[in-house]
């Protein structure tokens, strides 16, 4: 492994994460917070820390494949263990292992708390809170790679290993181009959402904090309630900009090219609003009792399915107290998850549809065994590699959920709640069931179950290889 | 397809059924019950539909592929939807649907039953009821297979598609020289139960239908306390006999054969009772407070992680109401389930091995990218298409679990009742948690739900594709 390079990547993460943390400090000077000077302390230890690790440019600057998932790993770590310190510095959450609960789950974007009363933060904290949804839903290294030396080789490795979803879609050979298309088109929808929020006077520390969220598909939120005290106008909005972020940004690519007609036939965008209608309508039939006006039910209905889908996790409502069917429409959501190559997290629908072809056409090549049949997306073939990796990600996914819910198990709480907990965690959702529903928090959990919890929430988001890779003791072998 | 041969096998089946009714009569004679006349009416329908659909042997015996799976499929319909006939016809399950519920979940040895109080049941029935685990349990097609005419590659065919597990090992390269040692060891196990159970005093009729039961790996039990008012000594015997007919055949052969080392280094015996040890032992832990005597807590444990891993399914205690972790144990174990070519359902551990062998290859050669790793399995290379059917036969089982549990959803029962009633009924098991737990039964679920489990049950014992096959449109157009 190049570790020169390793070292050098993971110190520019941390001096940019110094720079993201003084942003929160602006939030301090208008609403006069104290919270803010430690906030420039964190930033001081990130810039230290960084200095250690790396203080010249190194001479190679290559990336190999499994120096990229390294590499990756070990900044989500950094930034996480890192980042978790403001919030114990400046004793809003001052256990370590909460916060940094708190914080991966932020920058996982996915939205599970610790916190009973999140109106208790000063504003300083709310913004980091939220803001850590935005700097995660892209991806840091992303962000980098548009600043960054080295060649599209190494770019490439590093952005297969953070990107969300079973494959980067290259849309332009160049990387550097790639990141750069992605971060406009992630930044212009998010001022939308805020000039929108803004237009309906939602008060505009809400609207920032809320759009970053949305944007991220995180789910910290700054009110307990979460979305529930918005206006139904207010909440629409929402519920369009979640369904819009958990769509695979190829698909505003080709829009941006003009090319609407091959942007419609996308079969996971179409897979995608499939999912989503037939969830709304079931919901609105199954819920018809529990909530009794047809455009409340509706909006609910809609809110709370492009809020799971997109593993965003805000809520408007307490779902935890609709039918089974609902609930259990919802944890099929969770697994699903949005689509590739977007910010939303959960197995994906695209993984899901390829899921549903393979099985067809083994039960098709049992029939009629000396056809031979390919399985095509969008009209190209599949390659094969790309169906061996989709099963292997499947299998790992499952023994990962099943070794999960093991040890969370022996906190002895119902297994309503510890399977959502590891879905609503694996997936990047945030709220689950039972225990940990959407009024609810993740507490009181023992602090190996939360550690637990956060290597999931790190796997689940960062497409579980490059987590597992840091426990291989091979990968530390030089050959 | 060969329409005639199938229309043949199918008419032997029914030939064979019609024989093994008369086998509670015996039963009716002995006990002066006036229900053993049904069964010889019941016998005589399926002589009578055997006739109409095969009167004479064809010319052309060749069994495809194809063929061998839809064949197996409609037998074990065929075999179910007469085989309930017997219950409606003495009025002691009068709904068709709970009938076929019953006699399905007998004939794949789930165990799961929609009667209240068995002991309602006339002998006849009760002996009805567990002798279908036996037939079920090593597949009336493989017993077939001794008799029947035709070339090894049809009969080959024909086994592949009704036997529990991965592969079938070939012991032997003829497969009828195959079928007559399985079913030697099959007869030869049960018999050893059935005396060691009649040594302890056990009332005769409960001890040839509990060996059946155990053999098949089934569950009915004739009393509604299961095994629970059974003896200290009995219930270690029956645990020690659920274990074994869990282990795969092959290992008997191997013993058989005096090849003691190779029988002891197979990695799938290795694993399973790894895993039996380490359930047994964190029972045993978990329960120290729920259950206070050591020996009583231990048998318990043994009893129920023997009963559940195997897809037994019969029941000592109330484990419904164990701590959590212990229900989380015993739901892990209805998912893996027993040893491939054994009689027990479930993933089998020998598809938990490769599935972690496959992610563990997987990491490394992100680690090691030049390195070929091979996956091995007993010293062997594991041939790439095992490892896809494998791949294919997980995404497959997780397709049908979703479809299933979504489709009982809308019974609105909760999510533990729900998730461990599909995995009971798909892996064979019999009792779930919550609602079905082991001292319920599934009588509350709705016509369309007993349907859907039946369909998981067939699924299930036959390993997913035949039963899909049949569902497939273009399996019936000839080509």
């Amino acid at each position: 492994m190049n570790y020169k390079m390793i070292r050098y990547v993971l110190s520019l993460v941390l001096r940019l994460e110094a720079a993201l943390m003084l942003l929160p400090c602006v939030f301090a000077l208008i609403f006069r917070e104290t919270q803010g000077l430690y906030y420039v302390v964190a930033a001081l230890i990130c810039l230290m820390v960084g200095a250690v690790l790396s203080s010249k440019k190194p001479k190679n600057f290559d990336i190999y494949n499994k120096d990229g998932f390294v590499t990756v790993a070990l900044a989500w770590l950094l930034l996480s263990a890192l980042g978790a310190l403001p919030f114990v510095l400046t004793g809003e959450i001052p256990n370590y292992i909460d916060a940094l609960f708190e914080i991966v789950s932020g920058f996982t974007t996915t939205g599970a708390s610790i916190l009973f009363q999140v109106e208790s933060l000063s504003h300083t904290s709310l913004f980091w809170r939220s803001f850590s949804h935005w700097i995660g839903g892209m991806g840091v290294l992303v962000f980098l790679l548009i600043m960054m030396p080295g060649q599209t080789g190494s770019r490439m490795n590093l952005m297969k290993a953070e990107s969300p979803g079973p494959s980067v879609s290259k849309f332009v050979p160049r990387v550097k181009e790639n990141a750069k298309i992605l971060y406009t088109i992630y930044l212009g929808l998010t001022l939308l959402e805020l000039i929108l929020l803004l237009l309906t006077r939602m008060n505009w520390f809400d609207a920032i904090c809320i759009s970053v969220g949305t944007a991220g598909t995180g789910g910290f939120g700054v009110l307990s309630s979460s979305c529930g005290d918005y206006t139904a106008l207010q909440q629409w909005i929402i519920t369009v900009f979640m369904i819009a972020f958990g769509v695979n940004f190829s698909f505003y690519y080709l829009i941006l090219c003009k090319k609407l007609k091959s942007a419609v036939k996308m079969q996971e965008i179409q897979g995608y609003f499939f999912i989503i209608l037939a969830a709304i309508a079931l919901l609105v039939w199954n819920n018809r009792v529990v909530i009794p006006g047809f455009g409340e039910n509706l909006r609910a209905a809609a809110f709370q399915v492009g809020s799971i889908i997109t593993t965003t996790g805000f809520s408007t409502v307490d779902f935890n107290n609709w039918p089974e069917l609902s609930k259990m429409i919802l944890l099929m959501l969770m697994l699903i998850g949005a689509c590739a190559g977007s910010t939303g997290g959960g197995i994906k629908v695209s993984r899901i549809i390829l899921m549903i072809k393979t099985v067809r056409k083994e039960i098709q090549s049992i029939a009629h065994p000396r056809a031979v049949k390919k399985i095509k997306m969008d009209g190209q073939v599949v390659e094969h590699e790309v169906i061996r990796t989709l099963n292997v990600y499947i299998i790992t996914y499952l023994i990962i959920f099943g070794i999960s819910l093991l040890l969370i198990s022996f906190d002895e709480f119902n297994l309503e709640t510890n399977f959502s907990a590891v879905a609503a965690t694996l997936n990047n959702i945030g709220p689950g069931l039972g225990l940990v529903g959407p009024i609810s928090n993740y507490a009181f959990f023992s602090p190996i179950s939360k550690i637990v919890l956060i290597i999931d929430m790190l796997a689940g988001r960062l497409e579980l290889f490059p987590i597992l890779l840091l426990m291989l003791p091979s990968t530390w072998r030089n050959k």
